[in-house]
């Protein structure tokens, strides 16, 4: 099977298992990284009744002994008020600063769970079993934590690495369409920002969303999801605390599209079709500002629309409370706007020399039917 | 003035300025570290009216843009709910990543205000100004940081250090007596596990805690407040994040002094006095079970009565509660009893060879007068 490792200083390096059917070997995985305390998995309200029992299972018959805490499903679980409530429940199961969280669900859960680990006891150990194709090729790898206020998204967190990372793709076969669709914007922006060549298997990836995995696409899953995750995990290795302009590159499509996201209330417009939109902006931007030709923005809103992903601006959406909630992003330092955009030779790269007029222009484009 | 320099790796060392009169100065030690973004001063209701002015005009005509953050004094704001009401109102003041916070305060504002720190934006640099003698000596060096839930104190945190403390044992002159007392407890407890000759230099305060500082005290202030920081610092710089058996010499006396504490309503009990007890029953312990000689359990016992800490369990205090509370403590590991103890050379040591019995025994010798 595929293992993608992760390599950091200060012994947090840590690997990331891709295989069909790996959620059922979480215990034997764990034992392998000499784990020997308590474990403590937290999961969601749809997540847990799927994959909680035969993830318990495995730790139990790995000798753990294992608790289980499950969160409402949704975005509104990524708060303090649930950070605090997991937190009396794990002293109360006994665990202490010898014991692991793991993360069963997805990005929510993978944010939430690793958050409530950064701080337990000043923090203790975390796994992450992602379950969604946005949590297993992108937020269960890097370590970035994080809750919700009620001032903007992800604005409290931390960076904390987990120690083992299982990803098992066969637990994507049973997401509905629409998260399946929305994850795969993140593979398609890791395909533009560092390796085109994998546009043509995610293309083969399209005709699955709408009317189920083929079982030839199952076998190939592996593979893609651990490529994504492999281009993840250089660019972690290169800046883990986003503090050069390395790690910034994978927000691409991510500021305009952050501003859409934010302009609606949270889940009417999903993480991944917001970035698709983004993407979309941040293409013609770059077509603009920088040169970047069109037959390569075409190329990318083309597996876009293919992947069922929206590259129009929903009517309800308003550009100028787009514009102003991007501007409460927390990428941004000083009040300075920065924008990955692609440069005539389609390499990536952060500017600081985007006009308002450009940014508004860029969101008014997203009406324009392509 | 005396600087004492905390060296550790990954870019996180610091240096802590002593000196009658530093806090007129933290604007400009500001500046020294190269920092350049914006300042939000946290501090409470007692200390904001008291530094909060001058604190904030010295960050001004160094150039900086100060908000300030009050919150109620005393331990109930070392809560999640506090640092979520302080994480927005840092939203709505326009602070970013490129941002600082300062703790003017005590051991709660430094507790907090770096928690807060180490989870905004998933972490922002923060300077310290304690203001009590505990903080000073002891809790604003070393990076721990930490709010309470209702199942214990300090069990949700983080390790995150300090860019810069600034330590005016002034602002010690202006204490109640009884808040003085309670700090020296640590002092005393530095005294014990490292420099046994300082117990002198102690001595010498104790007439000041009844009848006020004399200017020759003040005097010499400076230099012992910087002699406990740089015990404190060489013991963070073997074992910052409590994993090795060093740092937990630090514990000495807060095993059984946490379960006193812990077994009172918040405060009723000061954490020095608490300390204070805690260390008569690790003197006790290790004379029985390691052979410390009387006479030096009986001197450390004479200074702590001399600075008019308590060394007799209060009436209302239940033994069979304090013991219960105990092992609820944090720093015990897979609900092992980890004592430090002192031996027969006066060495401090970790001990997991004390047994139930002997902590009872223990916690009922405080009854006994001595």
């Amino acid at each position: 099977m595929p293992i993608v490792s992760l390599n950091l200083t200060g012994g947090k390096s840590y690997d990331i298992h891709v295989e069909n059917g790996a959620i059922d070997k979480c215990g034997e995985l764990a034992c392998r990284t000499g784990f020997q305390g308590k474990i403590a998995v937290i999961s969601d309200s749809v997540v847990y009744p799927i994959y909680g029992g035969r993830v318990i299972k495995a730790f139990q018959d790995a000798g753990y002994i294992v608790s289980s805490h499950v969160v409402p499903s949704g975005e509104a679980s990524k708060s303090l008020s649930q950070t605090e409530m997991l937190c009396s429940e794990l002293v109360l199961s006994g665990h202490d600063r010898t014991s692991c969280i793991v993360a069963l669900g997805g990005g929510v859960i993978g944010d939430l769970a690793g958050f409530v680990s950064s701080i337990y006891y000043r923090g203790i150990s975390f796994i992450q079993i992602p379950t969604t194709v946005l949590a297993q090729t992108d937020s269960s790898v890097g370590g970035k934590t994080a809750v919700n206020i009620s001032e903007g998204k992800n604005l409290i967190g931390a960076f904390h690495q987990p120690s083992l990372v299982i990803a098992d793709p066969l637990t994507l076969v049973s997401l509905p369409t629409r998260i399946l669709a929305e994850g795969f914007a993140e593979a398609i922006k890791h395909a533009v920002i560092r390796d085109m060549d994998m546009l043509e298997d995610l293309k083969a990836v399209a005709p699955n969303m709408s009317i189920g995995f083929s079982l030839d696409m199952i076998g190939k899953l592996p593979d893609l999801i651990a490529r994504n995750i492999a281009i993840k995990a250089r660019i972690v290795e290169e800046d883990e605390k986003e503090i050069l302009d390395v790690r910034a590159l994978l927000n691409f499509g991510h500021t305009i599209g952050h501003g859409i996201e934010a302009s609606r209330p949270y889940g009417e417009i999903l993480h991944g079709e917001a970035v698709a939109l983004g993407m979309r902006a941040a293409l013609f931007l770059s077509s603009k500002l920088m040169g970047l030709p069109k037959g390569y923005s075409e190329r990318v809103i083309g597996i876009l629309k293919e992947m069922g992903l929206p590259v129009l601006l929903p009517d309800e959406v308003i550009p100028d409370l787009v514009f102003s909630k991007m501007l409460t992003d927390k990428k941004f330092k000083n009040g300075v706007m920065r924008f990955v955009l692609l440069d005539r030779n389609s390499k990536p790269v952060v500017s600081d020399n985007v006009s308002e007029e450009d940014v508004k222009q860029a969101i008014e484009e997203l009406r324009v039917p392509c």
